[in-house]
């Protein structure tokens, strides 16, 4: 019997993303561009949190948005629209972002005109959590109609994660959603992780998530 | 209104795949190694074609073959079996062959000991047909109980194949599967495909094939 010789063609993607990715977090920390990827399922609420956000903080800092989440302009448009610069990544049915798009995307950035880039990863709860994109933060959005077993489902997404954006609370009166039930697995699986229930139609909870997120814009350039 | 930057990720991938594979195939011309891409379904019989191929040119030609259908090493030891040298790649759930994953295995053969390589791809009619993997020529099976209407559903596949081996005819009496239908709409898309119906259950079929792709390979070496 001849010798099988094995490649793990996928631990070998995953490790050159991984060294690209480091590369992308050193070269924005020098030039103290804060990048944040979000990530979630479709339909969670990515693009609502991005204009929300981009509203509360365009007086702050100078934004650009990474498009990921569809084959169309859809997204982008919206964005746009708020005055931000946008780049639409076609990814042509891949399930997620990794390093090589996102070093495709900061190279028709203007870097050095920029405070903070917005990932806005394409809607997936499992890929997107496998590779890194260099973002100095991951936050994830769980909506609550999706409910609040997913942690059990998807446990790799809640580890990884920094920031837990629970949105869409305006459906949790009459739903069986258990919050304090999220909380308690949740911090099972990421003791440190930050959890900012919100609802982007109602507006409720939107502060809190700013006022966070300005913070540790301001200490990340500051460091 | 902010001006949106659209980037074409697949476009991109499919350009850097396609340099790389002319490299691959630029390099294999000058070694002399016959490199052949198999593709098909899931369960056409990739693996039963390889086995039979090897076991009729063992005698004359050096051979090895790339693994890259399955998660496990199942079809790897079918090969290793028959004394043949096997790379398996393990793909991690990518849904195709791509030539840096072909390199990678290439690097990890002694080329200049090879007069033939076969590689066995995903199991997969639709993204191995848009990913040139550097072979000399490809092959695609289709089996009988898959039906004649697969030319209607997957033309890029039968577009870009060199050969089309028709397997499990012994299932053709009784079955509605026509195989001059076939024939007609290939051709339509095709008109250069080689068709060689073979069943690897009873044998049939196989010398022809077998033939072919012998005469095949010391055409392309006496180049």
């Amino acid at each position: 019997m001849e010798e099988i010789r094995l490649i793990n063609i996928k631990e070998k993607i995953l490790a050159d993303n991984e060294n690209l990715a480091e590369e992308i977090r050193k070269e924005l920390a020098e030039k103290k561009v804060y990048m944040l990827n979000l990530m979630s399922s479709p339909g969670a609420g990515k693009t609502s949190l991005v204009v929300e956000t981009l509203r509360r903080l365009k007086g702050s800092f100078r934004m650009a948005v990474i498009e990921g989440d569809i084959e169309s302009q859809v997204d982008s448009e919206k964005i746009a629209a708020e005055g931000v610069p946008a780049v639409q990544l076609r990814t042509g049915g891949a399930c997620h972002l990794d390093a090589p798009m996102i070093r495709a995307a900061l190279d028709s950035l203007a870097l050095d005109k920029l405070d903070l880039i917005i990932i806005e990863n394409v809607g997936n709860l499992v890929c997107p959590a496998e590779f890194d994109t260099g973002a100095a933060r991951k936050v994830m959005i769980l909506s609550v109609p999706e409910g609040d077993d997913k942690v059990l489902k998807y446990p790799l997404m809640f580890s990884v994660s920094d920031v837990l954006v629970v949105n869409k609370i305006d459906y949790l009166p009459g739903s069986d959603f258990n919050l304090k039930l999220l909380e308690e697995r949740v911090r099972r699986l990421n003791a440190g992780l930050r959890i900012f229930p919100v609802s982007c139609k109602t507006g409720e909870g939107l502060e809190e998530w700013c006022r966070w997120l300005e913070a540790d814009i301001k200490a990340y350039r500051e460091r």
